[in-house]
């Protein structure tokens, strides 16, 4: 079968998880899901993009990346200084896109994102900021070129959330939307109900390696903002500032708040809402908000415990839908993309 | 916009509820979804099939079959007996199946599903026999013609799950999955948890119009034999005969067995499983069962009553996904093929 040619840029930990998965598991791939994948393009912040039309070989770049030397040693390799002018340079079917690029812009993602699109290329993204960002702008580009932007794993990472709200509940109003998205934060959360002190499971979570990188986003909220852009953009066309998601971290919650909660047989979760103007009205979106809520025992987000990742779907007529799952880790992004990209290369066949 | 032209064979509950959200919701739908759509065929076992090019009155359809008149009293109509007989000699964007047809041979859904398939148009359907004896046949056929076939609403009704699995897990390597699948089953079990005799309980549920067509298919276990094969088939790529799927219904469970796990602090459910030979193996389907198993107050499945439906799958690298959300009612299976068909519709665009 013919590869599918990809510009894999990022090459850190989901990068380098999703390199490994495509090498091992080629011919698992190729036999249950008729994909064969080359990787014609490749870059990292530190060493810029490299290219190579007959595909580069992953089991090298992996064992070059492990040795913290640069992807331009590869053999028979073109390079470039950046990203955007490797993929300005070079042809490829798809670009997968794994940097984590800054809350501010979302550069350089969007960047790279556009390029992709506007040349009528699929991309597949775990960059969470260019998606929260200018999810409407990007996933309309795709549409209008006749192409997939997929980015299932930017949220709850690699449970499906976003095509099965998306495309699996297409056609219902939306009532209201509730989640907890943050697997740091619900971690840290489950261990003070525990009895434990803020400081501790946050030194707890940080030692298991839970944290993104920068601890601050998920403990004050902006991880879950971005998520709930996401979901807003991509779920429900609707494009959110930053702004416009209200937001409160887990940094303040006082202990007098963990007691009265336990007190009421109740939990203290970090929430994440969406709002809708149904049952009667339009399904507009009226409310986004992020921050610790008291939920009591019959509340089925008040059993997602740890590092678990849940959603709770209202809509007419199906009534609620929840979706519970692992919120985190670089082997769970990596496999968000691999179905994204698994369903790309079978839609493009 | 170009209207995407249907066949609808089967104007029962599914077919009149899929045609009234049609109707009413036209405007939203072409607004939201960029989806217009024209019913030029319309079947029912009763009165045969019906066609109008220009696409035929969706509001005086309902009202005939509303007043149990005929649909082939539609203005300027060509009528065939069959419904079979209308789709070879007509022409259509997609056939929507929602048909209930019989477990022994599945016919005559798949002689339509196959009709249409095998002249590469694509297919929507909520009729689950046809699906469980022939799903790998008929999703190998559609694959080779690249078309859609789709058939979310078959199992856990306008719960997305299906594609979930299938789509949004693509690449994992499965070890189990257990489900709760038959709505009218988990509410008699969860009365008789409560107190109710197994009589009371199914008295019940008849009364609140739960039953499927058949009412031992529920508890009996046939219908959820029936989710199992399908499951297995559109999920896994494997297809199951009816006796390769070990069955005990809900009908003989003793007062004692109820007594024994309420001591326990268990609640008795009626469990499909399928296990498989992860998680060092290759994900091959080992084994298929569906029957009564008394779960402990941890196993998520225990705490989904009355008609909720819901599936907790395993896989490497993802851990424990689990969805839930409602399993049965017309409008919750209309919902199904409803987004099915608006996949389809934006997919062939």
């Amino acid at each position: 079968m013919t590869p599918l040619r990809i510009w894999l840029v990022g090459f850190g930990t989901v990068g380098q998880w999703l390199a490994r998965a495509l090498d091992v598991h080629a011919d698992r791939l190729a036999h249950r899901y008729g994909v064969r994948v080359s990787v014609v393009g490749l870059a990292n912040a530190r060493h810029g993009f490299v290219a190579r039309e007959d595909g580069l070989d992953l089991a090298t770049a992996l064992d070059l990346a492990a040795g913290r030397r640069s992807i331009a040693e590869l053999p028979g390799v073109r390079a470039w200084p950046t990203a955007i002018e490797g993929l300005r340079a070079t042809e490829a079917d798809v670009l997968v896109e794994v940097i984590a690029s800054p809350p501010g812009d979302g550069e350089p993602g969007s960047a790279h994102m556009r390029e992709a699109l506007g040349r009528g290329i699929p991309v597949v993204t775990s960059d969470k900021w260019p998606v929260a960002l200018h999810g409407v702008e990007l996933a309309e580009l795709a549409r209008n070129r006749g192409v997939a932007f997929r980015a299932e794993s930017c949220v709850m990472s690699g449970t499906p959330l976003l095509s099965a709200l998306g495309e699996g509940l297409a056609g219902t109003v939306p009532i209201g939307l509730r989640g907890l998205l943050n697997a740091t934060a619900n971690f840290i959360l489950t261990r003070m109900a525990g009895g434990r002190s803020y400081e501790d499971a946050l030194a707890e979570a940080q030692a298991a390696g839970l944290a993104e990188r920068d601890p601050a986003a998920d403990v004050e909220g902006g991880d879950t903002v971005a998520k709930v852009m996401i979901l807003s953009g991509l779920v429900f066309g609707r494009q959110l500032e930053r702004g416009q998601v209200a937001c409160r971290g887990i940094t303040d919650i006082a202990p007098a708040e963990l007691e009265q909660a336990a007190a009421a047989g109740a939990r203290i979760k970090h929430v994440a809402t969406l709002e809708f103007s149904a049952p009667d009205g339009a399904g507009d979106l009226v409310a986004a908000r992020v921050g610790p809520e008291a939920l009591g025992p019959d509340d089925p987000l008040a059993r997602i415990d740890g590092t678990a990742n849940a959603v709770v779907y209202r809509a007419t007529p199906v009534g609620e839908v929840t979706i519970a799952g692992p919120g985190a880790g670089p082997e769970l992004a990596g496999q968000g993309v691999l179905s994204d990209l698994i369903a790309v290369a079978q839609s493009t066949r």
